[in-house]
């Protein structure tokens, strides 16, 4: 595995000796003060090869374990990562671009990229020799939790507010966990969660404050990268919420440049929901020499996954996206429901909405020239439709009814 | 790709150039007639070594190519196949079994098993030059069908009954099948989509009677062996409802050996719901020396996938699995729902209730004698639990409603 150098304060930069500070920076305090996990980058640079991760024979994100906090022998038995990414040659000359790819994450074991981030921060726990975890979450990061404490055989507790669609707790409920229904706000939820992780030891995986998330959600960078043997797009999209995947994917893509196996970073651009976009508008600030925090506003969209008001890791994402040259944009919640009919329908890809939004951002995105024709471009699929398969119906046709008889059936075909 | 050498008869024996029959041998007709792709075995035996299909450097089921009737230039563009196989240490001793695998197929691109059938149907689809695809399922088929022609961009017509669960026909609807939904019963419509399909030159994805659905779900077997590194399991159980994906299976490890890759093949049992029994009654009445066909009963059971009263691949799966020395075994809805619990709970694995029968099987079967205490065992999952979540749901308790407080967390934690 990769031994972390140093745990660092993303705002002040303060330095911590790796797992001295489990969750943030003391001085800054929560949310301006989540960690960056730090490795020795010139030893990695000299020892890995674009040939280093196959030889692994791992077919998961462990294969990444050089770069990862936690050995492969902590891991949990679910398979998380490798998932596949699809080269959409029609789609791309439909669109103008060089090149499309779409990488379906929802084939996770939880169905949800948030997989990614739960493998090592579950592998953490059990480094750490904690006897059980802990989220708040709207929903795909506490089932994701949940599953994979149900494989570990480890006790998980979970805060959600009431809003999360009955699939995910459906999930929730048969993995096991003990669920908490927080009769407030998320953020109370979220609180709550972290006040009773310390009181009772448990190791808290809700967004932001444990480092080790945005470790696993890097490994989707990295996979993009192998998948495509080292040539990375020009341009990244994937849905933003509380912003750790699209922290994570930036800090992929960085790290890959420090161990000299990529030469530059695609410019990486976070998708909002119009109606959920303080991550978005936290980005402008931050262009025009304001402070990032405190970022909260109304969120109110059908994509559940990224409705979220008070996101947690928008420092991280917003100077993680700044470096990479990308940028932020908003879409509506028709754009999205739309976006998701249409990747099914032209890839044969069943996306949750909050997971469509990242191809209705690209839209918009090519639409405002931010993203110019002739660009090579990789999409991030977050989450699988069946979380919430209600939300992505909206105007489609009923199936046609018909007695059972050839003749019926010819008068309702067109052909 | 491995050349078929014949088309054959299962029932009859009789056999046709490849190809020159597309369905059902014309004499025994669609339901005894299904047919079998029969290859070079001596000729793949001399060629095929336990490297060959990790050297293709496929990461689907077209690393088995040498053996599958299509070759992958014919490939749609979705990933089927190369699911996670997961060792259950802790189970397999609590239930006093040598070994316990859990073979993990939810997490194909439409999440179930029938997606390795699709594959390879639409690939030989392609390879025909045939300008649509169609199907007659209860639900996973014909999701499963849509979405592989959504990435071909081929047309799709599904006949389905009123039956299935809203996020099956969710994904279908958002895939852009052309759906109808047919005014009888399943029977009714499964002959409406055979005579429509030669009426239209559709190819016809229906269970059973087209030979490529198996030559797909074969592709399970070899990649059981691959993942436990050449040492089969000496028992496999799988859910059965038309008994397509059980006779892929058989005829996958029977090739093993025919290959001279494994020396013998693992005893593989079917399950079946107590309320749709009909391929588990034909085994019992084969063994009393008594045709297998016809095989018709009611069909009542929470498991929609398996809910099948006239199971088209009846006489495959009935002599194959009689050929493993395996056999059939049925559970009541009350088993497949807690084992659709205890699987999630123990395994991390959420899979709905049709898939989930196959573990209520296996703990029947250790009930029974049938599978002995210290017995290596691989239980596939079919299906994803999201597919019909709220059949999985019955007696879990609801999350606990409690207001932001610590003090008031603490009240319901038992510690």
């Amino acid at each position: 595995m990769g031994e972390p150098t140093a745990f660092r304060c993303v705002s002040c930069g303060e330095t911590f000796d790796p797992w001295a500070v489990e969750y943030t920076c003391p001085s800054c305090g929560p949310l301006k003060g989540t960690l960056e996990v730090l490795y020795d980058y010139r030893a990695l640079a000299r020892r890995l090869t674009p040939k280093t991760f196959a030889e692994t024979q791992q077919h998961s994100l462990w294969r990444y374990e050089e770069l990862l906090p936690v050995g492969r022998e902590h891991a949990v038995n679910l398979r998380a990562g490798y998932t596949p990414l699809y080269a959409c040659r029609t789609l791309a000359i439909e669109l103008g671009l060089r090149g499309l790819w779409i990488k379906d994450d929802s084939l996770n074991p939880t169905a949800s990229y948030k997989d990614r981030a739960t493998a090592i921060t579950t592998g953490a726990a059990r480094k750490l020799g904690r006897a059980a975890c802990s989220c708040a979450s709207t929903g795909n990061a506490a089932t994701s939790l949940a599953g994979f404490c149900a494989s570990a055989g480890m006790p998980c507790f979970i805060f959600v507010p009431g809003t999360a669609p009955r699939p995910k707790l459906a999930q929730l409920k048969a993995f096991g966990a003990v669920v908490f229904a927080v009769d407030g706000t998320y953020d109370q939820a979220f609180d709550l969660c972290a006040e009773a992780s310390t009181k009772f030891d448990w190791f808290n995986r809700s967004a932001a404050v444990n480092p080790m998330n945005v470790e696993g959600k890097k490994t989707g960078a990295l996979e993009l990268w192998e998948q495509l043997r080292g040539e990375l797009p020009d341009y990244v999209v994937v849905s933003v919420g509380d912003g750790s995947v699209i922290a994570g994917l930036c800090k992929g893509f960085q790290e890959l440049v420090e161990i000299e196996l990529a030469d530059r970073m695609p410019a990486v651009f976070g998708v909002q929901a119009e109606g959920a976009p303080a991550v978005a508008h936290a980005f402008t600030r931050h262009t025009q020499g304001q402070p990032i925090v405190p970022a909260e506003e109304p969120a109110q969209t059908l994509a559940d996954s990224i409705s979220v008001g008070h996101p947690r890791d928008v420092v991280k994402a917003v100077r993680y996206v700044a470096d990479t040259g990308g940028g932020f944009v908003t879409v509506s919640d028709a754009e999205i429901a739309e976006s998701g009919q249409e990747l099914a329908r032209r890839v044969g890809v069943f996306a949750e909405p909050a997971a469509a939004a990242s191809y209705a951002g690209l839209l918009r995105l090519l639409d405002a020239g931010d993203v110019p024709p002739d660009a090579r471009v990789a999409v991030f699929i977050t989450g699988s439709g069946l979380k919430d398969p209600e939300s992505m119906l909206h105007g489609l046709p009923a199936p046609t009814k018909i007695p059972p008889e050839l003749e019926a059936l010819e008068e309702h075909l067109d052909l």
